[in-house]
């Protein structure tokens, strides 16, 4: 098992890195042929054409100035014999092309499985809660 | 592995007729001893000691007039041995008390281990995305 949460401990870095130096290709490469991912932005869902299209998120990179951090805090990985999951929160900081900095903590969850002996992520789900006071704003300045 | 699904399936059962009854106890009944979860309504996450209090539901429950109604779209639900994981969008309607009707499609994901014969949820998070338009807006009327 510790050699399976390593693989997947590696993903992650993969990813990591790929936001890092806004390597679109490298940000797709750990996903499955058939990832599902619900992430900060609309739509509701993104699927596997989307998930692994690059110009996407290179639109996205031009949005940030320099590199974009990208830091785990306390990560729970589940790891089974062919399936896996992980979850935690996870801290990304950088400056916008508009100046703005970001610091935002949101909450992911990935899954996995293993093909053929390679772990892929088959679902990414990020996001934030919403203030329940009637104004439904996103909260993007939480803490853990 | 039908048999497995149809034990996580029945957790879900459970938990769409614990709302729509409004039970407490039985919408924890389904939840790991450790199970974190990650909600619409802040914080960020709810440990253990959160997820199993059902007083927290209760008043949550209080705010709903007649039942609360929740429906799965399509759902993808992935089965090892112990570990497994299910992810769709999910469709909850009803009244507030304050006479506002609900209608809100959110993303679902959920984490199930198996521990001496019996699955249990270990991670839950649900989520909608907001709008990247300076807004920061929750968006709750999207549909897929």
């Amino acid at each position: 098992m510790a050699h399976d949460e390593r693989a997947i401990s590696e993903l992650f870095d993969a990813l990591t890195h790929a936001l890092f130096t806004k390597d679109a290709v490298g940000a797709i490469a750990p996903l499955a042929d058939d990832a599902v991912t619900f992430d900060l932005a609309p739509p509701l869902q993104h699927g596997p054409e989307i998930t692994h299209d690059p110009a996407r998120l290179e639109e996205w990179f031009r949005t940030w100035k320099g590199p974009i951090v990208s830091e785990p805090g306390e990560r729970t990985i589940v790891v089974d014999e062919n399936v896996a999951y992980a979850y935690g929160l996870q801290r990304m900081t950088g400056t916008k092309t508009d100046g703005e900095k970001v610091e935002l903590w949101f909450r992911a969850t990935a899954c996995f499985r293993r093909n053929n002996g390679q772990w892929r992520i088959t679902h990414m789900h990020n996001s934030v809660p919403f203030a329940m006071d009637g104004s439904d704003k996103a909260l993007l300045d939480l803490k853990p």
